[in-house]
């Protein structure tokens, strides 16, 4: 058991006395405790090193019920689509397909560790539009999930640029940002790209995800997380509430763990050199194990894999032999099918759902 | 503070060890952490007399989110009609409008008690067919939200069979179901009048919705309920649940508090003593102050109030005098809305939304 600082037990009374009447059982405000939302934007602030509203938080059970608030708002039929990255994480096809809209997909390179390439986000942008659909948004999840790539802030700026010069909105599943494991790359949030360029409220509209479920702290069976949305008008903003009213608020405790997420203790703080030490070697933990996995891939047969820079994800690419494919044609079976029950029924390992997306291009998502 | 009893220090170990890894922080089940249903399901099946699955619980973080679950599995399109209660509770409105499906509404009536006839159920139901909308299902508040009536038993199986000729699927709301005031009524769920009619799984779909929010417990905060779902083919229980897992889990706070809901102290537990004064003290509170402000109401000129039987709500009748609804002709506005306007300003008592749907009726809900 951890001795608890002063710090932390005073911390604690702050936020009983952000609570009105100090009731962690009663109903919040629908975007959660306006104390909670204060200190998320000052940690948003401090991170970014730009200005945060907290009347931009939402607070919500997890980043999920973000992301289908949002595909509830933007998606109006099948006509209206939303560009989402391939290979992607399944909850984005879920919630367009529940909603009634058109995933637009657009390919990541794996060439450049997974880059996003402006020029495919046109190029689908150009078929969807002659396709007769109407593109709403762009999912971009940074660190990426299942590809594991930080994206470079340049190539960050580009799609900054493409998604104010298309009206586009973007929505930036930014719950991987603390989870970074190479020394070459950072993590900037969209908003403090676009910000850095000299836009504001008036010129982009992003939507930021977070969540307490990832990161070093991983509490998901807390359901807690945050949404921050800037660059809407007050017409929309109102729609968002509304439907965030619906549920009436999120749970309390992961309303407090995902304040806890953006403001954790400081320099100086009693609790600052256990917290450190825990998050460290998580952190640690989580970068060796990837470059442990990265390296068996990569001096596996026939597999290649890119670089372990975030999240908590690789990617690699297995090419088959001829032998295997020749032997599921026999089996009269696609060789990944083939492949995946060999490896299933030899090693007990199963694939994971999102792996069927990607099947096509002879990729094995883990 | 309370004395933690024995049994409650034996409940919570029992409880961890429900959970894999003993991990409160970890996603569950998509249904729900397996032991806590089993819990809720042996709760139901003590309540009712007649066996509950727990595969058939899925646990929700309150009740709003199973609504909106089977509003999305039920609603294809605007030609989809879900039967309602005027009044209601705008929660139905709100997720059938979201949906993108119609509400048929069916008018309880003040006359008896704010009843459920049968008559004007099927009333609706011919009128919504004769307009090609389909009725897919009814919901039922029992206790009544925001109306505060307990169904008689009769009457409960006369909707029962209702649904069951009809073919239609029973959205029980049976939040409130702790919450009963006076000795001749009694709480009966849709399902176990449903089995002591002799109907099993093969002959009607019911489910039944449960909060931790009212009741003697009411921690809204907590977001903490479950739905369970009877009478569905296994094609149609596998969509239940991929609806279910889109959203991961829901939090596993609540999810405990839910199986704490459906399995108090029993009758010679250490805690049972204090548990029940403080039930009773919170639920005897509940029955004076509702008596006290039914019987405040019928003392008032031109106001008229049906018994408070449950839940916790009244819903008076104010008649307005004659000189009032010429004053609001003569200022070109609503009688109602001069009312309310005339109150506000007068007392500071504002009156809930829900109040614009049932105006035209001359009635004005708390």
């Amino acid at each position: 058991m951890h001795h608890l600082g002063a710090d932390a037990i005073e911390r604690a009374w702050q936020i009983l006395d952000q609570i009105p009447g100090r009731a962690t059982g009663a109903y919040s405000h629908s975007q959660g405790i306006k104390g909670l939302r204060d200190t998320i934007a000052a940690g948003i602030e401090a991170r970014d090193g730009f200005p945060a509203d907290p009347n931009d938080i939402f607070l919500t059970d997890g980043a999920s019920p973000a992301v289908h608030m949002m595909m509830q708002l933007l998606i109006r039929s099948e006509k209206d689509g939303i560009l989402c990255p391939i290979p992607q994480y399944p909850l984005y096809s879920a919630s367009i397909a529940l909603h009634g809209g058109t995933l637009v997909p657009y390919y990541l390179d794996e060439a450049t560790g997974w880059g996003l390439e402006v020029s495919e986000l046109k190029k689908q942008l150009a078929d969807t539009k002659s396709k007769g659909i109407t593109p709403r948004a762009v999912v971009v999840i940074n660190p990426g999930n299942p590809t594991g790539q930080v994206l470079a802030e340049d190539n960050q700026r580009g799609i900054v640029e493409f998604c104010k010069q298309e009206g586009l909105i973007l929505l930036a599943d930014e719950v991987y940002q603390e989870n970074v494991y190479v020394p070459e790359k950072k993590f900037h949030s969209f908003k403090k790209v676009a910000r850095s360029m000299g836009y504001g409220e008036k010129d982009i509209s992003i939507v930021s995800f977070q969540s307490v479920s990832k990161g070093y702290y991983g509490e998901c069976g807390k359901r807690g997380g945050y949404m921050e949305v800037t660059g809407f008008g007050p017409e929309i903003r109102e729609q968002i509430y509304k439907v965030a009213s619906v549920n009436l608020c999120s749970n309390i405790s992961g309303q407090i763990l995902a304040s806890l997420v953006m403001s954790p203790p400081k320099v100086g703080d009693e609790s600052y050199e256990s917290y450190y030490a825990e998050k460290d070697g998580i952190l640690s933990s989580l970068m060796r194990r990837a470059k442990t996995l990265e390296d068996a891939f990569n001096n596996l047969e026939g597999v290649t894999c890119n670089k372990a820079e975030g999240a908590m994800y690789l990617f690699p690419c297995i090419r088959l032999p001829e032998k295997a494919i020749k032997a599921a044609e026999a089996a009269k079976t696609a060789p990944d099918n083939f492949y995946c029950r060999r490896l299933l029924n030899a090693t007990g390992i199963v694939f994971r759902s999102w792996f069927w997306l990607w099947a096509d291009s002879g990729h094995l998502a883990f």
